[in-house]
């Protein structure tokens, strides 16, 4: 199994430590979670993001919280901090329904171990969702690659690998498992403005050496238009019952031109993305942050240190929507841990799941 | 008729005067050219940008290059330099055929005068198209704001405003039209990754006190998706005989999702963007700009200097196409100095153009 070359969270006595995505790619640190506020805080402000690492990071959250107190008050101010630090990714209110489920029941006293214990048990798992979809996208991949005489190029948006899970990623997952067995690959990886989160691609790509190249988020049309595009994979943020998916800002728009020219539209996400409670994408909320996301831009400065610039004055005004929803009529299929299904058909592979 | 705040070119003795919009918003300083070799490297560099503007100022450059030598060969070396500037722009050929078929019949030592007086025309003809095509456009603005009790939000992308050309723009030329007739307008300012561009729109129209909205490109989709977009309008770099339209990379995007959500998406350009002699887009030469772009940005620094900051390594593949080709099919209409059509009846409005 794909292991990470730095983790993007791990258990630390009663801490937990993150690679800090904000100082990416140019600074690659990690930080230590000690408090409730650090991890709501570390969520917020995008130190970690991906739909199922906000999960994970939220369940440790829960751990955090109750080591200097596991009271039945503490544990649901725990739940309901962490629930308001992002609203579109599902996973997060999946991973804490998870801890509360498991920790609601018991005793104060036994609740610090156990909420360890299932914090751990939702860091693996998703690791072993993540492998699981990299199995079965690259089936895709090489179905796809039958017959090419070059590598075959894949475009993402945003980060859906490494970084945004506990494992080898959703989107990236098929990517990484094609390089593992000598399926020639290229990346198209779009900057995926305001927050820059390709330049994590890029650079979680370059150190597995997958070839890759950068574009601006723009470029997606001609590419796509041109042939230059095989196939286009995406995580989300939130699938809902009917396929529709919620990801981050600007995947509607591949998708649009994917299905324009005839290419694949594949959303590659886990059971802790999908939320049978939402019937369709309508139902997804979508965050709107701010404006400063648009008015700025962090870099690297010529005397090393990680810096923003301004990129119109502060008084300008902007709207920030973070995410777009991708309607099922737009997306080939969804490559989940139990397989591939069209997107109408989610509930087929989840039958367990509560309508 | 409309007048520009700042020059964005004119003429002062044997030198021209432009602004210089690679400083800006954050500078507003102009720029002396004094050689061809700077009034090259000022088109191709992007101080001066915008297909309109990037014709007049290469008329004027063949002005600054006969100044010292209106020799044959040095008006010939003039016009091939600056026709090998920027490549997908026609309206720089169309600027440089009309100097050529002006001033190689005359004897060299005629041609300065005349050089000026023909640049000087081509300015001023601009102008005169912007105003025209405002006064057209403004007619579809009015018709879509009938029974709205909010302001019409047009959505651009680039800078297709003033400062794209000698007049009130071509794009933005509705915008300013309806401002100076009351009828309330919001703009929607895509950012216009790699180059920024939105960035210059919303500097215009803020200097022009037009309300808008700084987006990122990636916004588009769910903002036109959510019904908060009545129309799209943007210039165009190159338009073919069927009226496929070349524009800076990402309006193919934006049309796509017009087209799925039946929003109107217009093309704002006069006769000189128009190339009969490209039967269609994919005739038209594609930019392809260089990776730093892609890799860098440019903004405004704490201590108040422009800067640029590295967003990925220096040695980070990137591909960076200038601009992309939006299909007839999605195109509602081209709004030209002569009226409105199809884009399929470009031909209609200029009975006068070769084949």
């Amino acid at each position: 199994m794909f292991t990470q070359p730095i983790p993007t969270i791990k258990r630390d006595g009663n801490t937990a430590v993150i690679l800090d995505q904000t100082l990416l790619p140019h600074r690659c640190e990690v930080r230590r979670l000690t408090t409730l506020d650090e991890v709501a805080t570390a969520i917020h402000a995008m130190q970690v993001r991906g739909a199922p690492l906000i999960g994970a990071t939220a369940a440790f959250g829960v751990a955090i919280a109750l080591v200097a107190d596991a009271s039945d008050a503490q544990l649901e101010h725990a739940l309901t901090a962490l629930a308001a630090t992002r609203p579109t990714a599902v996973n997060l209110h999946w991973a804490l329904g998870r801890m509360a489920g498991r920790l609601r029941p018991l005793a104060p006293a036994d609740r610090l171990d156990a909420a360890w214990r299932e914090a751990e048990a939702i860091r693996r798992n998703d690791a072993e969702m993540c492998a699981a979809i990299g199995r079965h996208g690259y089936a895709i991949l090489e179905r796809l690659a039958t017959g090419l005489d070059r590598p075959l190029r894949v475009m993402t948006h945003c980060n859906a690998g490494w970084l945004a899970t506990c494992g080898a990623g959703t989107a990236l997952a098929p990517v990484y498992e094609a390089q593992a067995r000598g399926l020639p690959v290229e990346v198209w990886v779009s900057e995926t403005r305001p927050r820059n989160q390709g330049l994590l691609t890029a650079w979680e790509l370059r150190e597995a050496r997958v070839p890759l190249r950068l574009i601006a988020d723009n470029a997606a049309g001609i590419l796509i238009a041109r042939g230059d595009v095989d196939v286009v994979i995406t995580g989300a943020d939130r699938v809902a019952a009917n396929g529709d998916a919620a990801n981050k800002v600007g995947t509607y728009l591949k998708a649009l031109a994917a299905r324009e020219h005839g290419v694949p539209f594949y959303i590659a996400a886990p059971f802790s993305t999908v939320d049978f409670a939402c019937a369709d994408g309508a139902a997804i909320p979508i965050e709107d942050r701010g404006a400063g996301e648009v008015c700025t831009v962090l870099g690297l400065a010529d005397d090393g240190a990680v810096r923003s610039l301004r990129l119109a004055p502060e008084s300008t005004a902007a709207a920030n929507p973070a995410f777009d929803v991708t309607p099922a009529r737009c997306i080939s299929g969804i490559i989940t841990e139990r397989g591939i299904c069209e997107p109408a058909r989610l509930r087929d592979l989840y039958p367990e799941a509560q309508a």
